[in-house]
């Protein structure tokens, strides 16, 4: 089953409504590595029941955030793979594997396969790359087109300290 | 309760079984802000009943990603404020908000509250500065300082299309 709402109006909560269910995000880690079988997930996470797994799957295809192959017909079996809407949440799964390298598995870290070499998440500008620190970002609205500029609610700030 | 533990020696596992219980995140984020007292976190949270609130702030407490002053004995009024250690989450926060706003909820946007530009979350090599792709990101094991290395687990891509 979906997560319940949060009732936020929240690109944070709304996120967490669609990946924060037990389970989600270890399977998207396991698919940025590329299409995977069902069997193959199942195997990659002991404690999951395959029918959790196969509930998880679905949500997820309707959430656009996998796709769907079948490779066989006789038995049915499907491969799956992230969309690239999916395969945007690599990002989420970088930073929770950068905070859990410094705090809760700290023989892991984040390296660059090319160098070798340590690598760290930070923000940058759009327009220029230039770096900017977590202090100085914020979540902003587009405001409506309508007549009446709708009320800002208040944003919070998705500081780090890097 | 604690998430139960994924059984998996990885470090979007390990993270997820300290900061994945339904709320925690959401705190983290309101908490990014600066302290709050109990009551503030509750308004901020519909649907998040006084007892779970309580149970969630004690975990994090545990877990070394609050801390709690008592502002007031009579009653007894506490506040909350990130350990450094839970202010290292924002960028947890950031990329669930970044993800958020392109597909959940996509009024929203990332700012530079000083100039107002969008900004982007990315990966940088720690010795150079230099962007690195997500492609080329890999969790690594630093190796035991015993005389048998230990096997390398398969180590997952958080790559992402950004």
């Amino acid at each position: 089953m979906a997560r319940k709402a949060y009732g936020q109006r929240c690109p944070v909560a709304r996120t967490l409504e669609l990946v924060g269910d037990r389970w989600t995000l270890l399977l998207v880690r396991d698919l940025l590595g590329g299409p995977r079988r069902f069997q193959d997930l199942q195997a990659g996470m002991p404690g999951l029941a395959p029918n959790i797994l196969s509930d998880r799957l679905k949500l997820m295809e309707e959430h656009g955030l996998v796709g769907r192959r079948f490779y066989s017909d006789h038995p049915p079996r499907a491969e799956y793979t992230l969309t690239p809407k999916g395969q945007e949440l690599g990002m989420v799964i970088g930073a929770l594997a950068a905070w859990g390298s410094r705090h809760a598995d700290t023989r892991a870290h984040l390296v660059d396969a090319e160098s070798g070499q340590e690598v760290r998440l930070g923000y940058f500008r759009a327009d220029t790359g230039e770096r900017v620190s977590g202090r100085r970002v914020r979540v902003a609205r587009r405001e409506s087109a309508g007549p009446t500029p709708r009320a800002r609610r208040p944003a919070p700030s998705p500081s780090a300290r890097t």
